[in-house]
């Protein structure tokens, strides 16, 4: 899962020196902070250091990582004439780094384990473009959706087309899977992912390289699992909150699933970790197909040892 | 749905002379308030104004309502002797406004709608008295729940009995149905709620006054929908983010479902709202046991005028 270097001592120290946008902009420190969560975690894959929200710089629209606030979008988009506003972007010309850290991280990981390149969702990146900073209850971007219906597609147009590029560059530089974070998608009505969302996310997946796996994921997503295959993807990923086994019923035999681990449940003890391990494995019946993973990101409390001790729980359980 | 009249400006008037606490202890105040929602939106029942967290008062925790931030818990239940120390309440004995309020407002309304009791779930108001503030992520809840089962299991065990007398009260005041706002619920993993949470919620319905109509509700639940079902009530309480219709078919045909429109919603103009009336009714199949509802509590920047329109026009839709 993304973000599980940020509990790692290495990553906290390369973290002195440098702020989270200029360690994206450093390919050396991206692909280091990557290949040190692998070192650290046993993990059996890796995922790129770098942040879904990248591509709102050359968008324009006033990125700042604001401490301990998250991510702030100064000129947030609001209105009509704040979509049409919106530049055309070439990634390759306006993030050259991030296609720079995957060949780095590649090159060092030698083959190892296989490396994930990501872009947020159409929506959830949306979603931050519209609000201004992190939501709750993303009324403004509903605002937008239910009041201005052209002005929504045409920005979740250019998303789209934005994040094809992003990602098929990402895939040229070395990534073996991609994984498109529609984190927060959980807060719509079922009926409003369906008309204002999945047609975006479909083009997006259409879009990508062929043969490249796919992981399609978001969170709270336990009403919109059938419409998130409907939009694609080669597996499915599950935030904590669905039964694993019930979601892979509804998803249908033909789809992967990630998941599931709460991780909250890293703050345990071990042996409330290793129920939860046995739990998802159970629940997903130890069929091939299963992507073991938290259902979202790391929790910054989390010992770090927790989450290695977690990855051995899951290899040694699954040997048996 | 509860806190509807909040949005009304007869309720902002009486809110301007007394806090939020002082109107909950003044049972003609709580009346009056609940009863000008029936007049003004036109809705077809009652429910009690009334805060989830009044019996945390004499739970001696340190109830505190802070301006614009919501209940705060001075004195949070973090460890089992915190647990120990909370003493048994009698709710008749030390929040009888609240029984004085539902006598009022059965009297004033007369028979023209049915009036709604409620509490909070035991989960929820549990998570309240562990985090002592409301939370995103609930960790000090999980934590209890995971690390100390003992002290989580009396705790529920300690509520679940308060529970039982508190609604049994206003169903012996007059209340008709009475609902249970397990409102955070959709934060757990399926099996820490089958766990954690289930035989007390079913303790709690199981223990109430027979042939009085529950609405069990929470928000986040499609994940948990059948389990939710086990624990009890004669209609379900759904939110927005699942489809009505699906999760009616997961819950079974023996239980009646409320719900579910996107409080949001009432943000946007009259086309928008009647969109959405019309897509919930449709999900329901116009089937007998729907009870049409928002899928949470009305948010504070509604105009009243539009859940009024919305009332209006699900009384003209459902004639259809």
């Amino acid at each position: 899962m993304r973000q599980a270097g940020r509990i790692l001592p290495e990553y906290r120290a390369v973290r002195e020196r440098l702020s989270l946008l200029d360690l994206c902009k450093t390919p050396e420190a991206a692909a280091e902070v990557t290949v040190v969560a692998v070192d650290r975690l046993g993990v059996d894959a890796a995922i790129i250091f770098a942040d879904i929200l990248l591509l709102a710089e050359p968008l324009g629209v006033g990125l700042e990582f604001v401490g301990g606030e998250g991510p702030v979008i100064r000129r947030p988009v609001r209105a009509p004439a704040d979509v049409d506003r919106l530049p055309a972007v070439d990634p390759l010309e306006r993030v050259p780094f991030v296609f720079e850290a995957v060949r780095l991280a590649r090159q060092a990981l030698a083959g190892r384990v296989p490396l994930i390149g990501f872009a947020g969702g159409p929506f959830t990146v949306a979603s931050y473009l519209i609000e201004g900073h992190a939501s709750q209850d993303f009324l403004e971007t509903k605002g937008l959706m239910h009041r201005e219906p052209a002005a929504w597609h045409a920005l979740m147009e250019k998303l789209a087309v934005l994040t094809i590029a992003y990602l098929n560059g990402q895939i040229a530089a070395g990534a073996d899977a991609v994984q498109l974070f529609d984190s927060w998608i959980g807060c719509l009505a079922p009926e409003d992912y369906r008309r204002g969302v999945l047609p975006h996310v479909r083009r997006v997946i259409a879009g990508l390289a062929p043969g490249v796996p796919v992981i399609h994921f978001g969170t709270g997503t336990a009403g919109l699992l059938e419409l998130m295959r409907e939009a694609g993807g080669t597996v499915i990923g599950l935030d904590w909150r669905v039964d694993l086994g019930q979601a892979w019923r509804r998803l249908g035999a033909g789809v992967g699933v990630q998941g599931n681990l709460d991780p909250a449940l890293l703050l345990a003890d071990p042996a409330g970790i290793r129920q939860g391990v046995r739990a998802v494995l159970q629940s997903a019946a130890r069929r091939p197909g299963h992507v073991f993973n938290l259902g979202h990101g790391v929790l910054p409390a989390t010992p770090w040892t927790h989450a290695k001790a977690m990855v051995e729980m899951v290899h040694e359980e699954s040997r048996r």
